[in-house]
């Protein structure tokens, strides 16, 4: 899929299809995450894919924004690993390019996300982390829900040319 | 270009020719910028357009990283608008979401561009909230530079396999 098409027509899925993601098309989403640029290309990220329907329903309970992850065939979780950052609090920021990359990713490829947010929640970050049992240093950031779309929500044009500035405000 | 292809083949450039962005593509930078997620849709983000040579060479000054804007035909300031925020706090991640299309949306259309940090470094937001003239409420997130490449880097494959767990750590 052309990229600027993939920009524009992504969309959050919330409804999925019975049917689980291939194992080559997750490590497809992982490897557009991990191509995400980060700062002093720290690539400070860490990846959990859940898949185990009971954890995927539990999800639901620690945010209830993703309760939709207990119909899904799966989430990633994104992390940050603070023992890998190189420049002090841009986790926060490279971590999100890297949801951006995953949630393109899974668009071109036929798939359907929703990002549902972590961070800066912190009951959300504290229940992801004791769920799939993250290191003290490594932070849940956020949580991508994937799976075959069963919706297709149509594209939106959000240009706004008030929201653009020229040198000044 | 395809998306996969966009995700893996961008790479920071800071050499660029001496040559301007057209305005039509100017637009279809911000666009894809607007089109990224944000937390429950508030698209609170704002952007500054920066071609005034002074200014340029004036944001080296402000952020020693991003000297390259000095020799770059523009620039653009991603910034949070607080006052448009639905959520608290996540103004942080759906910028950084707007960047990385703007990141991508430029490499597909053939420019460079490179991402300058400026949250959380409160020196820098300063920095360029006053070199734009910025509103109290709107915070200075990130600038990226922007122009044709003179230089191509070439694609890493940044994937990891060590960075991938399976519902446990």
């Amino acid at each position: 899929m052309d990229t600027l098409e993939a920009i524009h027509g992504r969309r959050s899925v919330r409804r999925y299809q019975d049917k689980p993601v291939p194992e080559e098309l997750v490590r497809k989403l992982l490897a557009a995450g991990m191509s995400a640029p980060s700062a002093r290309d720290a690539q400070e990220w860490q990846f959990v894919v859940i898949d185990d329907k009971a954890m995927l329903t539990e999800i639901g309970e620690i945010n209830p924004n993703a309760k939709m992850a207990q119909h899904a065939p799966m989430a990633i979780l994104v992390c940050a690993d603070l023992s890998l950052e190189k420049s002090v609090g841009y986790w926060v920021v490279d971590c999100a390019a890297t949801v951006e990359n995953i949630l393109l990713a899974a668009h071109a490829l036929g798939l359907g996300a929703v990002w549902t947010g972590v961070y800066p929640r912190q009951e959300r970050m504290d229940g992801l982390k004791k769920l799939v049992g993250l290191p003290e240093k490594v932070m849940a950031h956020s949580l991508i829900v994937v799976g075959y779309p069963a919706e297709q929500p149509s594209p939106q044009d959000r240009y706004r040319s008030d929201r653009v500035h020229r040198n000044h405000w």
